[in-house]
């Protein structure tokens, strides 16, 4: 990922259990453009982590999306509401040297909230996947996340973000990630 | 609230007397996000005041959002639009040191709007919790927001505020929090 | 009007002519808001001018419009875009010594916008009366007002603004102006 | 067009070529507002460009537009998803000294953002015609729009752009152009 405008990145997948997404509208449209952020990620070299809120009590990540990420799965448990507060997670971004974080998952409004805040405090870029996040209350979603433009956040939809690391049909993933995005329109 | 991001904060309810809320659309979803606002701010110690207009003329405050505030609620009559025309209210400010108002309640575009362009020009802080904000016209409530916003105010839900408070599930408040949020859904 | 924020101001009318109105959705509520702004305007002293696109051709601003402005209202026929294309408006905001335009009418991606452009190049301050604005295609509408803000216009709904000059239910004018905002709600 | 606002611009129309028209929602309506821009455009003396993409496979641009750009259209065949990666039309921007592009097509996520992002990183202006973009995903449209925005597009509509060209009912063009609005609205 060397040039690329993704280099020294990281996607965090945030808090996607069962629980959560029943509380929600629209979970399984959620859920898919998740899984179309983790394949591309993926296969474009892009590290994946997820973090869980009170795993003991709440059950895993969605199984469907842990299977996408491959073998060994990063998966970081947490029982605050941002993700900075694992301490596992804060040594893995400084090891790994991540500068830039994209963001999914749920909810906008709290812990995608409060991890962007950290994120941005700390000094990293941070873009949130539009159309890949979510919350019980889709107003206070967008609210939210226009707040967090204002600071600084990339606000841009899955698509745009991984097509602009393809950049051109003759990318050696670019059939294999138009299959994708048919697959989880 | 020492070190809390809402230290030096108080929360402001504007003028949720019945007259006005009877004028307007969705008059039940904001009384119960105003509830939240008001039970959330109690029991994390930050002081809460009300604001009524005319009330000899429009009545108090809708009772059940009275009863949230403990035993002497501190109200503020006014006869103005901006909650900065009460000397009352001005010097409670002052005495208390608040630094920072998060504003709830009628009608955005009027009451809010001039009370948010005082305390900005206070050099005071101002969080808009942007769903227990109304008032009749709904086209007319997202404009002066969005104004607001440009002036420095901080639009946001009120469940994004208090989240950031707790900050972690292992908050003594989060189980009870948790309640209210379904309770005022 | 000395120290209130609409000294050196003027409301300005543009094209409110009956073929413009035929062609765009919700004309009814578009003139409904412009008799606010256009009554609230005059009893508050506030000048108010209209402007009519080639009116020898598509004849006079509506008549219930001109009524409210009193006995020698003042219009300018234009037959470009911009408003400050006319000589004698040009000459009108000299002479007055006009600061500060609210405009309402239409159509905003057009007349509108142009007027606006040219008012914040003359070093005036522009406010766009949000509610008494309009067209015939509202997408464009919206757009072309998000850059108009974004230029520095304030887009503002026309009770915001006029609530903000009366300030308090004391005001002389506080009942009839109330009175109006039901008539044209 | 000396001392126009569009001196030294082109219009830009990006792939608007039936495989990606027929996946989304709303082209004929896209389709019109793209033909309404050229056809003004050709009028106003300011040069037209196309971009296909890998059009030996997907097909040339809907046949009706090329149709509007007079007799030798001016066509750039690519494969990278950004215009700027065509040599050819990287020569054309310099050979014509080309200092702001007015860009319509498809899709607003994907092709237009990056060949927007690069005109603005060459230096150039570039002004998105709202109502003359489109994708399948119309929310994600929004969201990269509001981005380039903040980026310093100009995110204005295709009649704002040219009514400010013509700026007068007096210019040779107006009756004309009238005519197109009508027809393609």
């Amino acid at each position: 990922m060397t040039d690329s405008p993704l280099a020294r990145a990281l996607l965090l997948v945030v808090d996607l259990q069962q629980p959560f997404l029943a509380a929600m509208p629209a979970a399984d449209a959620l859920v898919r453009r998740a899984s179309l952020a983790i394949a591309a990620a993926r296969r474009l070299g892009l590290p994946v982590a997820f973090t869980e809120q009170v795993p003991t009590k709440l059950g895993p990540t969605r199984p469907e999306l842990i299977a996408l990420a491959g073998e060994k799965p990063t998966v970081f448990a947490k029982d605050a509401f941002s993700a900075l507060d694992s301490a596992e997670l804060q040594e893995f971004l400084e090891v790994q040297n991540i500068e830039h974080v994209l963001l999914v998952g749920i909810e906008t409004p709290i812990c995608i909230y409060q991890t962007a805040l950290d994120l941005l405090g700390s000094e990293r870029q941070v873009t949130l996947l539009t159309d890949a996040l979510g919350g019980r209350r889709p107003d206070d979603c967008a609210v939210a996340l226009a707040y967090l433009a204002h600071l600084g956040g990339h606000a841009l939809p899955t698509e745009t973000v991984f097509y602009s690391v393809l950049r051109t049909t003759k990318h050696p993933f670019f059939r294999d990630y138009t299959k994708r995005v048919k697959q989880y329109a």
